[in-house]
């Protein structure tokens, strides 16, 4: 992959979140993080188990300067974490285009990504239903007013992990493709593929109620901050 | 999330790769895992160092029964795996869906997934050459013949990795909602939001030549295997 800009912007910078190769800067500020966690549906957790890495994905979602995930209670990916002894690293990317420059070498993706490190704490309490809110709402607001709210056992069925958005690192390659001043004439396609996770038409489910219309959130459903 | 259909498939069962909780399972194989890889355009590789996890999102590719993943030769990721004593994860995950349900609790996301557990080996020697054409055919079929070809300074500054496709899990979760018997005369819509990657219209290079024509990959860039 090409270019990438990476900083932590304002968070605090660690060994972890510095860890970056190229000398190419630029100054992201805790919006652009969240921006970025909001925009995601889903996010690669990773976790290591006796030094062997295992990357599950999972969805996250986001209150505050706190991160969530959650999970059945019986899982051991939440079991591995919740103890609050582990590290986790949990990344979020948004995949934004193909750049097709005319030598191979200079080929990339466009995309925004957050790495966040720390360790995950197991919620529980009232804290825990606000975030299971939040979730759905993360998923698709207004929602939350219309489903039916978790039980005790649903409850108790269901791990919820969080962790700090303290140490973050920002990595954003946006742009156009940038050859060798000498490929500029070869006949080559040069350009960007838009690329973003789009949605179909919703599809009812055939066992739903004939007197329920469509909510509003689902007329043009879209990860957008705009909708 | 809900529901996770989870397997070995064909593959060979490890410790790694039967950490599922579900008893719900299906009989995958090498197709199945191959497909998602194909369509794929990036992974979250995982590796720890010192114990503490990190997950990077980069492109992957396969050639056979091998899965590839490149960098920076100045890559600290590259270099943490290169020497093939640290395990990787990588994880490919493709979003089909938003599972709305009338409850909360069966909320979830339809999605498939692999996990490709392993130590990474660095490629060198005309396998390189080859496996940097094989990454810009799984990216457009059809453009390496176009583009220039990496010099040996840039192949020098490339490190390509190869990961035996030995140790790999399957999750695929799909379907429409399942409610609790008593949840379905609730007044709430059910169904499924159709989720994928979507390419926009070609975004040509300002500096592009005048006289070169879109070519046929762009006509209707999609990463389904109907292409």
């Amino acid at each position: 992959m090409g270019l990438a800009v990476s900083d932590t912007g304002n968070f605090e910078f660690t060994e972890r979140t510095t860890m970056r190769r190229q000398a190419n800067r630029a100054v992201f500020d805790h919006a652009t993080a969240y921006a970025i966690l909001d925009e995601g549906l889903i996010c690669h957790l990773g976790f290591a188990v006796d030094g062997r890495p295992f990357v599950v994905p999972t969805m996250h979602w986001r209150d505050g300067d706190r991160l969530y995930v959650h999970g059945s209670s019986a899982s051991r990916t939440l079991r591995a974490l919740e103890g609050g002894s582990a590290e986790a690293c949990v990344t979020v990317t948004l995949l934004d285009g193909l750049v097709l420059a005319r030598s191979a070498y200079h080929h990339s993706l466009n995309f925004r990504s957050v790495m966040v490190f720390g360790r995950a704490a197991l919620v529980e309490g009232p804290e825990k239903l606000h975030a299971l809110a939040r979730l759905v709402e993360h998923v698709a607001p207004g929602r939350w007013d219309e489903v039916r709210h978790p039980s005790e056992l649903e409850l108790k069925a269901t791990s919820v992990l969080a962790l700090p958005l303290d140490e973050v690192s920002i990595k954003v390659s946006p742009g156009d493709p940038v050859d060798d001043e000498d490929d500029y004439d070869l006949p080559v396609w040069a350009g960007v593929v838009p690329l973003a996770l789009r949605a179909g038409a919703p599809d009812v489910d055939p066992l739903m109620r004939l007197d329920i219309a469509t909510p509003s959130y689902l007329e043009h459903y879209t990860r957008l901050p705009e909708r």
